[in-house]
């Protein structure tokens, strides 16, 4: 059986199957203001929050990341917002690549696969 | 239990595992013309569709699909094409960047993953 | 239930759920020499091996794999050393894309899913 939860025509923001979570790609909140990296990971990191709430999950509960960056000079700050989101002892396995994304403005996005917590 | 269908030395079309499809990246038919991203958008879901039957699945158990497209200016026109594949209620969770594939020629490519129907 | 291998702040190498493994984002060994492309794609490989067999698997049971390369250039040498890796008939489902990495002389890094061996 899938689960699906905020679902449009493009994509759901949540698809369970087997007790795995598979989340949308998920960037910085919109914004009229030009976010920094260290601005954008911390909001993006924040809606998945959200999203793993809702599919009955957490942080702790992380199982895969990847890890979209548009420019590899913005690494270290991205993964200073990351580290110090992870709580200790449940770091999923991650891969980080530079790519663009679908809007220039966009500097980090990220695809996360979770576990739900029973 | 694996259960693996067309497989070559490099690769294998279907893996199958826990009820869980993975497809091997997809792209465009060959073709001696130049496909325009409408026609090799259409041309790649074709052939996932092709797959999902062979691994007793289908496009409405679609889990999760990672888009690499070869220049944002044409996902506008993937979107559309992709909009009109997805049956509605049954969109899958999606990641889409930027991303060269093997062959200069190939616009898009897809990862997909998706449910054995039972 | 989630078990997690060689966990550091960042990321763990190893997550296992629902006989699912997923390891981290693998490069070739650290190096003072610039090895070749056909050096780091075996050393990356190696490392997977390692990965595997701590994590109760082995090259056999690949589900999925996402091959980042440098320069495409490169597909052909590094193929040739992923075709000679796979046991016959045991190949998982692959994409590959171009990619830049963390570290400028990274040419080629992969994501690996994999199924625990019972």
């Amino acid at each position: 059986m899938i689960d699906r939860q905020q679902t449009k025509q493009r994509m759901s923001r949540i698809v369970v199957h087997n007790d795995t979570i598979y989340l949308c790609g998920q960037v910085c909140k919109d914004t009229t203001t030009e976010p920094t990296i260290r601005e954008q990971t911390a909001s993006m990191l924040e809606k998945v929050d959200e999203l793993l709430l809702e599919a009955g999950s957490d942080r702790e509960h992380l199982l895969s990341a990847t890890v979209y960056i548009r420019d590899m000079k913005d690494f270290a700050i991205m993964n200073e917002v990351w580290d110090a989101w992870i709580p200790e002892g449940h770091a999923p396995a991650r891969a980080c690549v530079e790519a663009r994304m679908a809007r220039p403005e966009l500097l980090v996005e990220v695809s996360v696969i979770a576990a739900v917590v029973k």
